[in-house]
């Protein structure tokens, strides 16, 4: 397969960017400012990296129009140059799907439904009542239990598992080794020892939601696990039973949701964040990393928890006084009491 | 397959439950009280949703003596709704397991032994010394290394891996990705680089034990990595070499257990909590959701460490304070002597 | 195949280890001191397992000089026993390759080159443009995606996925359900909505590394994500895009480490450690479990964050208290104003 290659005018006229620059320069790769050369396209999106543009060799750069005089690169203006950027850097790495149809090796069940237009790659398995859309791969690996529905043009990588009625929307990309609708943790304790409790519910997932690698996502107790449309999840996170996730809601690596959580939409989720079962976090909330959420969130904003990172001798010191902070706090009100006249 | 359906008397008798209402009432699922029909069971775990009950539409619900009066369904009594939902609830999804044999795709080293009532499910591969007993049933791309043991009527759903020396009693289901006795950590420094320290132990799981996906259970050192009877792991668990679990210990998802800890039974670890390598943790101990265990635990009850949660303006405020608190600390008590008369 | 078995004077000499006692001994194993066998290997690492070494049955037994006079076994003297006890080890858990060969039931693209040494399992993929050099073993399942290179002598474990650009050094180790050069989790939010931003780089590998089952590196957005040689990763762990992390450095399980972080050589991050995006850590950084490096370290040595354990009750006395602590440190200084004369 030939490699991409593009005219700076094309790039600036199919994203209807405006270009300072020669149309005529021609771009066959995108590139960090530092490293780019003169068929390739950077760009600008922090003042941290002023410099690099200033230096750069790059063909073209994507900057604000604040940029505009800095460096000899042409330049290609966007409000937003990230987003910009991750519109052109899209058409240089060109996703080739496998072949259409079905591996030999994969295993069907007589009664799932393949649309003619989907790829099943070697050694998948999709068993009884599940159906693939049009468009949807299934790249090598991946186990769709009973009763799944996988929308047209989701992309499932190797090794996905879809345990059981797991419905996805179109456009949803899982990366591999997700699990998705395996039992929540279900327990009832009974006469000195564990009893499982059928998890009968399902996981839905919104269109456009894309679902890190090794991450999983339990099905729910009798309802369902829900994530609305364009949640992003990074690597090994874990949604439990029952959560409801809101529409554009974006959760960092390692963060986990314990069960029956409610999530708002556009809200941002810190890496390894923990969130409690049974509450509520209203949307545009954004948790710190490693932070843990104990209760319901009403005010939209930014919440942490956590100590400081210290020099491990200081910190010591100071970790053993907050076992002894009620006791200070009763102490400064009682130095309080007593130096008043 | 036709559905499951059973006359409210029938179940009533089955679990020996005292029936309040109709027994030829036909009850053909479970469900949230808030939304069962008329053909379905609900269940009331909580006053929190008292009002659910009162206004149900549900054939019959499961509750305490106490709530018998409440709403107009029909009333099975139990002492703990749970517990016998969990087991109602059973008979709405009875499992299916595959179909006796090998799948004509696994690949069955020559001197492993298989049980003719064993289900192995198509990818699967089973190494050399390996035994799998009666009613088991590996999914499918099961991995069983060599020398491992899979009891009678174990469950391991799609891409279980056992690595080596893996030893599971009867009846333990473990979920999709999952890895049990894979090399456990073991490093020694030499001479300014790392020289693996071979790790030649096994892993032993007891009956009833229930792995969540992807967790991960590394083989011991020298000696085996053990879990005792029915201990519950969720997902994203990581439990390293020659770790010692009790009996009916729960522990929640993304937690981790460092190398050579002693847990107790009927102990209960929160959500992404860790507990530090060489501890002793007693029997009957909680530790909540992301806290540390970095000494051993005595005395039975409930543990915890880490801050609350803050609005992070509040929250960078204080943070810098616990920087100061031993300073703080001292500050009171000169306070203390100068305000001595 | 038959165990191995040595005489102790021949892993005296092998080792260049002084022995005390008879050369003849033969050890056919290794083992605890405290249930090893006349036939068996022990070591002793720590002053606590002194009194086991005076006990022990064992043929021979690996000590420092200072514990020649212990016990009735043979003795075997090294400056670093655990070392030197790692090196025997290895002699008695010989690690026993597949055949060579592509399986029968592996897919290898057209234009994958398979070295003739290579051992290729069951259920592996190879795709386009990949090479997988001499003496490199993939066990079963492994998919290798496009643009990869498995260096001569690695070992991929079963269901190893490299899902594209990932260039593994040699002898790199990798364990079960790992998978490198996934996505990085790179979001623009655009007109409400989520855009992904490709990622176009890849994974580099050094020689030596070792991979923990179910850990995740994900591919960089331009540039490449950098492990140097013989870092070594345990389970779980996260490694976001463009990282790049120092030759000998070892990261426990559960950590997680976020994008561009640039952490130096011979670190130890504990575990479920997290190191936030973007900055930097100097070589010989020791972080201890569960602390969040949220700033660059310039300087060399151990660090931590967070609140020591406490009896539930106690800690909820002392959480409150740290709401109030910046409060608490102005009514500090408002005492010491008012008490000065």
């Amino acid at each position: 397969m030939t490699s991409p290659s593009w005219l700076l005018g094309e790039l600036a006229q199919r994203f209807a960017l405006p270009l300072h620059g020669d149309p005529s320069i021609r771009i066959n790769g995108v590139a960090p400012l530092a490293r780019a050369r003169a068929d390739e396209l950077g760009f600008l999106t922090s003042k941290r990296h002023l410099s690099a543009l200033e230096s750069s060799q790059a063909g073209a750069a994507i900057v604000t129009e604040a940029h505009l005089g800095t460096g000899h690169s042409a330049k290609l203006v966007a409000h937003d140059p990230m987003a910009a950027f991750a519109r052109i850097a899209a058409l240089f790495e060109p996703h080739h799907p496998g072949p259409r149809g079905v591996h030999p090796s994969a295993v069907i069940a007589a009664d799932a439904s393949i649309h003619p237009d989907a790829v099943i790659g070697p050694f998948c398995v999709v068993e009884s009542g599940s159906r693939i859309d049009a468009g949807a791969e299934l790249v090598s690996q991946v186990h769709v239990g009973p009763d799944c529905v996988v929308g047209a043009h989701c992309r499932l990588l190797p090794r996905v598992t879809l345990v059981t009625r797991v419905r996805l929307g179109q456009r949803v990309l899982i990366h591999p080794g997700a699990v998705l609708g395996s039992d929540g943790f279900g327990l009832a304790f009974d006469q000195g020892a564990w009893l499982k409790v059928p998890q009968l519910g399902g996981v839905v997932i919104g269109d456009d939601c894309e679902i890190g690698s090794n991450s999983t996502i339990d099905r729910g107790a009798l309802d369902d696990t829900v994530l609305e449309q364009d949640v992003r999840l990074d690597n090994l996170v874990h949604i439990a039973h029952n959560v409801h996730i809101g529409a554009h809601t974006a959760i960092a690596g390692c963060a986990a949701v314990a069960g029956s959580a409610h999530i708002g939409r556009y809200c941002l989720i810190g890496g390894a964040a923990g969130i409690l079962g049974h509450i509520e976090i209203t949307d545009r909330v954004t948790i710190t990393a490693m932070s843990l959420v104990s209760h319901s969130i009403r005010e939209p904003g930014e919440y942490s928890s956590g100590t400081p990172l210290e020099q491990n001798r200081r910190w010591r010191r100071n970790a053993v006084r907050i076992k002894q902070l009620d006791e200070l706090a009763r102490r400064v009100a009682r130095l309080e009491t007593e130096s008043k006249p």
